[in-house]
């Protein structure tokens, strides 16, 4: 387990070692960005070579050194990395970077070297950063450190930036530098021997300084610790995903049929959003949320309210609001009539508020007060006139007024310009901590991710629904732990029957039966029609053998249909297969299944049954623990999820109840480790709601 | 009909009315800023008020004007707009720009005058923008005018640019001079009272100097003749539309059956995209677009390499690629075995090709040649190393001398850097029309928006295809006549099924049956099961009215249902109602229908039939004339389209000949201006394709 990561982070002492004036060097490069970013700390620079680097006294080893050293940087030749990083370690020096590559990227020699330093990190418990990174920066006034060969040393602020990749790294630094983000910690994690996402996401969870954190990560070091970490601070601190590799996460897929309709990204968003983290999909999408959500209010839902002084401006920027899914609704009566009153007659007092060209700053103030009284946010785009009768400060101070009388209601503003008239308007309403932008998309892209990021609060606000009827976990193991005795991979309907039940999921009442007067009997308390099918573990594709007979109408056309299911059972050689008859129960065909992903555990799946799903792979995916709030996200997300509604005289089916089904089998596929899949295909959601068929794997 | 609008657009002399040195003056600035662009022709500024405006002689009339007059810009007071218009009129001036506001767009006397002015315009054939607009532009070197009150004089370049807003058309031009996008001509068209988008897409089809062509519209003054004009135009200049008002335009919404389905903005799309526009749904796409078609290369295709020297980077712009379907394929063997002849062994051969930090000119030069031997396409992403071997300019050669050598392939730069050690490199690959960007997923923007280009400019090699089979037309107008003379205003089943064979559309066989004794004769010849139904002019819901019985299996279920409808006849007084009989027929329930938009014509709907187009809204739209090309994409873009590929043991739907009937549908709607309905639902496509129930409503 790592320590602390304070002293890593504010170090107040680092040896640079390798440390030289040699142009080109990357260790030189890290001595000159530390010495140039004036930090606060003690430097020493190690090289045995050298007398003196940069003008300061030069050590010949880790030994060597004088004084007790929070943070060791190594950029050397990867041969001495280890004996390096064990003199640290017997040194006392726990706090590591290690540029250095020629580790586990680049083939077998490497492979066992980062093995090598693994141990060596368990050994000393050491805190490593790397090995092949960039660094790390706290640019915090107290500490002031730039331990990385990265050319932009970026403006403190609350920002957090975790990345895996060093190149990506440094190019959003140079980005946040042109928006103004202040960016007060980088680490570039590289091959996260020692430390990962996870460790960093532990210590600025306590980091009061730090208010938003942006992760770019290409995989997930353990996705179970990450989920519990995100759930937790991402109430408080919005954490921002740029997860890349969608395509290659597209080759992982799972093959089976379930799996089949699944693309790991499919499962990497259902999983981020689960754990509450906000997903970003490009560096401008990135940049976009966060220089959003740096600045205080998050809305408290979709309805803005547009005014413009500029017609086509205000078109543009509804357009954009129903791309994204913004509402844009018409005031109130009353809120009109206000605007009537002080507004020229020319005004459209729609939504948008076209104030016209000759708008003020009175009219300004005026129309966002009654905007924001009838809305959740509010778009002013404010374009410099022609003709200023007053100045744009004048305008920014109205609006300044409004905005502070409203703390909980953002307020995006747009020039549609980068006019330098402007700069002093903008410059007044960003100290404030109003957003200005000069594109009309971009506002609406930075409203929407606030209301994402507002979204996301607000359901942490609530605890997550869980099922609260008792599990009879025993009943569901014993049974499991039967069937691998018997050296089975699958359970028999049954068995499935059982281990659903004790899970509390309802099973479509069923009887085995041995011949026709056995189904007599049955079809006697059932009422026909009915459904006859063969159970025989292994025999997963009964429905193209002919193995499943529905619409069975009379005792005549049972009779015939246990005949035949007979003759297949000794036709296709299924000794163990067995009759087994069910009633028909109607309602909405659904498919609820279960796979297991080697990194993010058991993914839940949900469809509707039938030709649906096979050809428009209309199906959402969960990752267990799956709370019933997210399974019923979940539900509500297929496109087809209307004909779950009322329909054609169809009742509404009961998503409540659906919910906790698919939160149950979540909990089954976390405490029942040794089931690999489930497929409940169909499960019929109607008036009796149940599985009709049961297909569990080992 | 307007004149030529050369005189227009390159005016010898303009006279600005109204015009005076009084700050604010809106004819006064538009005197500046003819002035300050160093306009080459003569300028007259017109006002009684004035011996000299700006150290220009002063003239007291339009009238009192010396010489002819090109062209005559009117800033004065609306009251004194006709009469100033109508002296124009008498002295000849023909072409005229009205920058005066107080038209059509301020209630009921602002429509008055906009009335009389067409009088004027009408009387004296004059070539009038606006009014309430801001004026035009031409900054070609020959011109060099800026007859508006435009605060940015565009660089001249390819680009002709007509905006029906002034204010947002202004931005657009900043926007513009920020992109280095040179606009030769801008035309603000105000209220459009003479000259429209449609005037100046004529003139522009002939100006040579004009390649790309950008309109902003908030609506189409003429769909018919824009479509004709873009068709013919698209070809060889790309013109992209930003069309707004979505909102508002859902509102108009047509109310029936097939048209609660649609909202106007999607017959727009379909309009624009059949038109062969590239619409665009936001300023930066337009921007984007506009960036990347300015310069030559059109990709056959959309297969892209992407090569980098930064490994992060070349993952999202994979993502980024997947996203907007730009396919990002493996290398061929034979590609990766020369990669690895000379990229060291660290680097990767997938796509993203990652050439690894040490990139250098030669590494770049070489990997873009092999790459675009496999692909359509290059993105190549240089991100400025830590240490530069060689000078950044040395790589921009490297990468130029193969763009040259594969002038159909467009090589797209990106460099994730702003920094000012790449301007040399930027300028270099830009003088010789690469495009070079900073964001990855700008360039990947950039390059779908070069292959939607080539998808359109492909498209029009080809002649449309449309039906060549007979059609008689003369025999569908005499049914339709006949319906109007007995004063109905819908079809009988039978008339209906007479006016689509007529135009080659089958229909399923069927009889009208007066009792039971007709059915059964009937029965004989059609097969059981049969369907029976009322069929009465006017009874538009005769599902819900359970006057459709469907499986009837045998005669005494024939003889029953035969009764129940005789009976329902009776019960709902359906005179007119009679009885009919169709067979089964087996296949696809599809939807084809067609609806009157009251701008763009006849509208052509495609659906799945059944709960599927109610749940999902899974319909796409057309606009007549349709192709059998375009009706086949139509039919494509439905969501549901797998579905109609052999799926579950049936075999695919014939897709030509569905296509085949749609356009046949859009020619009937075209020639058969009458009627202003069709629903043809279910129109079954299997063995026998054909429509089974048919309305048209006149």
């Amino acid at each position: 387990m790592p320590e602390d990561l304070s002293r890593l982070l504010s170090p107040r002492s680092v040896a640079v070692v390798g440390a030289s004036s040699r142009p080109g060097s990357v260790a030189g490069e890290i001595l000159r960005n530390i010495v140039r970013c004036d930090y606060h700390g003690v430097i020493y620079p190690v090289n045995p070579k050298y007398e003196t680097v940069e003008g300061l006294p030069c050590y010949a080893s880790v030994a060597a050194l004088p004084d007790e050293v929070d943070l060791a940087v190594l950029a050397i030749n990867k041969d001495l990395v280890l004996p390096v990083v064990e003199q640290c370690g017997e040194m006392g020096i726990v706090n590591l970077v290690i540029i250095t590559a020629g580790f586990k990227e680049s083939g077998k020699e490497g492979i066992e070297r980062e093995e090598r330093l693994c141990d060596l990190i368990a050994r000393y418990s050491l805190n490593v950063v790397g090995p092949n990174c960039m660094g790390i920066i706290n640019s915090a006034p107290a500490v002031s450190l730039n331990a990385s060969f990265s050319r932009w040393f970026p403006k403190s602020g609350e920002i957090a930036f975790v990345s895996q990749s060093g190149s990506l790294g440094e190019t959003v630094l140079e980005f946040f530098e042109g928006m103004y983000l202040g960016v007060s910690q980088f680490v570039n994690l590289g091959n996260r021997a020692g430390l990962s996402e996870n460790d960093f996401l532990t210590h600025l969870a306590t980091d009061d300084q730090i208010r938003l954190i942006f992760l770019y990560l290409e995989s997930l070091a353990d996705p179970v610790a990450f989920r519990q970490l995100v759930e937790r601070i991402a109430h408080t601190k919005p954490v921002v995903v740029l997860k890349a590799g969608r395509t290659e996460a597209g080759q992982a897929a799972v093959a089976s049929h379930t799996g089949s309709l699944a693309t790991s990204d499919v499962i990497v968003d259902a999983f981020l959003t689960q754990s509450g983290a906000i997903r970003v999909s490009s560096i401008r999408e990135a940049l976009t949320v966060l220089g959003a959500a740096k600045w205080g209010a998050i809305p408290n839902g979709r309805r803005t309210v547009i005014m413009t002084n500029a017609g086509g401006a205000g078109i543009i920027t509804a357009d954009a609001c129903e791309h994204v899914g913004i509402e844009v609704p018409l005031l109130p009566f009353a809120a009109k009539e206000k605007l009537a009153s002080f507004l020229p007659p020319e005004a459209g007092l729609g939504n948008p508020i076209d104030m016209i060209a000759t708008a003020g700053s009175s009219d300004y103030e005026r129309t966002l007060r009654v905007s924001l009284s009838a809305a959740d946010s509010a778009i002013v785009i404010f374009r410099p006139p022609l003709v200023l009768k007053e100045s744009p400060e004048a305008v920014a101070e109205g609006i300044l007024r409004v905005a502070k009388e409203n703390p909980d209601k953002p307020v995006l503003v747009c020039t549609l310009s980068h006019s330098s008239n402007m700069s002093a308007f903008k410059k007044r309403l960003q100290e404030e901590k109003i957003p200005v932008y000069t594109m009309p998309e971009t506002a609406v892209d930075a409203l929407a991710s606030l209301c994402r990021v507002g979204d996301l609060q607000r359901g942490r606000r609530l605890p997550d629904r869980v099922s609260d009827i008792a599990i009879d976990r025993g009943r569901a193991k014993r049974v499991i732990e039967a069937v691998q005795q018997e050296g089975r991979s699958s359970l028999t309907f049954a068995e499935g029957a059982e281990v659903l039940s004790a899970y509390g999921i309802e099973v479509c009442s069923f009887a085995y039966v041995r011949d026709v007067q056995e189904a007599l009997v049955f079809a006697r308390e059932a009422r026909f029609p009915l459904v006859a099918k063969i159970d025989a573990p292994g025999l997963f594709h009964r429905f193209e053998l002919g193995a499943v007979l529905t619409g069975i109408a009379n005792e005549e056309q049972l009779r015939r249909a246990v005949c035949r299911l007979e003759e297949l059972v000794v036709s296709q050689g299924l000794r163990s297969g067995r009759i087994l008859l069910q009633p028909t129960l109607s309602g909405r065909e659904l498919i609820l299944g279960m796979e297991r992903d080697p990194s993010f555990g058991p993914v839940l799946m949900f469809g509707i049954g039938g030709t649906l799903v096979e050809a428009l792979k209309d199906v959402s995916f969960g990752v267990a623990p799956l709370s019933i709030d997210q399974a019923e996200r979940m539900i509500r997300s297929i496109r087809a999820f209307p004909l779950l509604e009322a329909f054609r005289g169809q009742p509404s089916v009961d998503i409540g109840a659906l919910a906790d089904t698919l939160h149950r089998l979540g909990e089954m596929s976390l405490d029942l480790a040794m089931i690999a899949e489930i497929d409940l295909n169909p499960f019929i959601a109607g008036e009796q709601s149940a599985a009709v068929d049961i297909l569990i794997k080992l």
